[in-house]
């Protein structure tokens, strides 16, 4: 899989990438990222990118030039099955998305910065338009590293356990039951002594019933998605 | 503000504490973030902080010992107003969330990695649990960059127009409107011509409408929160 993405900063993203899922992602050729500097693609004066809004209003509003060039520039080397746009009135990130978006070859992501991007860039360009949530950040950057590590980590041999991802929370629409690991007793507080049995089929019903009560009691809305 | 948080991945989080708005709230005084190492805190072979899980199972499960030392550590030198810990089966943030925090004093974030954390620690040393959303990440790292961001913005005085936040989606449960910034007219698309006309009564009605709008249209749930 192949990501691109346009930022105008593109510093920010650096440590998230180099590290960890991704970084082992990269190394093993499952996963290339490249982060764009949109201000290269400026022809303005100071490199500019933005500019006060029409109407009046606090916050600056991104340019459809640098947009455009940009895009068009890194569509003669690829052709991208979604133009994804992070953006707060975008659909919410779930993990459905994320599967499904795992299963393509390459995206290009457009991160916003202050009052958002000119509208018209998002009528001609953007197929894909995605919240990580109901919340505002200072730009795109860390949605799209939201989006990109819950997307990595499910490409097949990224995780070391293949296993591993299929048994995450949502994954069944079921919150993940508790876990605990050494020591038995700490300070007093005792491990489920079921989980120390050795019965598996007895644990696999803890776990199955844990994860229903604790989906009941924090994400009833879950269970009615199933 | 003061927000610690315990990792074992701190290089992860360099780059989006280094650049841009929460750059210029640590350079003005108004946060103090640090980084603390889970490892540094275990007594441990190799400074191992994780182990198998009870009652097997794949993913590795973060150990009592090395967290109870980090947080009781940091506790005699700070009075925190919460202990959050990142989890996907936390409570979803919301902008109404990120308002709340943003009013405390000190906050220590715990990022869980692999299969999450022994549930013993999240029963007692936990006050708060918070999941950014329905999708799973390697763990709580990005979590935690979005929670203190989406925090940090709201602090007095980092935005440079104080004005800029209280009109970002979800302040008041609508989207933002549509922006637009020049030029006028690119490739024959042009801006909608009340943001023209200078009538700011006008634009205030039309920007409301088009808020109304793109809520109804993308996300009616919001309007019932009304």
């Amino acid at each position: 899989m192949r990501i691109d993405i346009i930022s105008v900063l593109p510093e920010l993203l650096e440590s998230p990438f180099s590290h960890s899922i991704l970084k082992r992602a990269k190394a093993k050729g499952l996963l290339e990222i490249n982060v764009h500097h949109l201000r290269q693609y400026s022809t303005f004066k100071h490199q500019q990118v933005d500019d006060y809004q029409f109407g009046g209003g606090a916050g600056m509003v991104m340019m459809m030039e640098p947009l455009v060039n940009a895009i068009e520039d890194l569509q003669k080397q690829v052709a991208y099955d979604e133009v994804i746009y992070l953006t707060p009135d975008g659909k919410t990130l779930d993990q459905r998305m994320a599967n499904g978006l795992s299963l393509k070859g390459n995206l290009l992501m457009i991160c916003g910065h202050y009052k958002g991007i000119d509208e018209r860039f998002r009528e001609h360009f953007v197929t894909m338009e995605i919240s990580i949530g109901d919340f505002v950040l200072s730009g795109g950057e860390l949605a799209a590293a939201v989006l990109v590590d819950s997307i990595g980590r499910l490409l097949p041999g990224v995780l070391n356990d293949e296993t591993s991802a299929l048994f995450d929370s949502f994954q069944d629409n079921l919150l993940a039951p508790p876990v605990y690991t050494r020591p038995e007793d700490f300070r007093g507080w005792k491990v489920p002594e079921i989980l120390l049995s050795g019965d598996h089929r007895k644990i696999d019903e803890w776990r199955h019933d844990e994860a229903m009560k604790r989906t009941k009691d924090r994400r009833p809305d879950l269970l009615k998605k199933q």
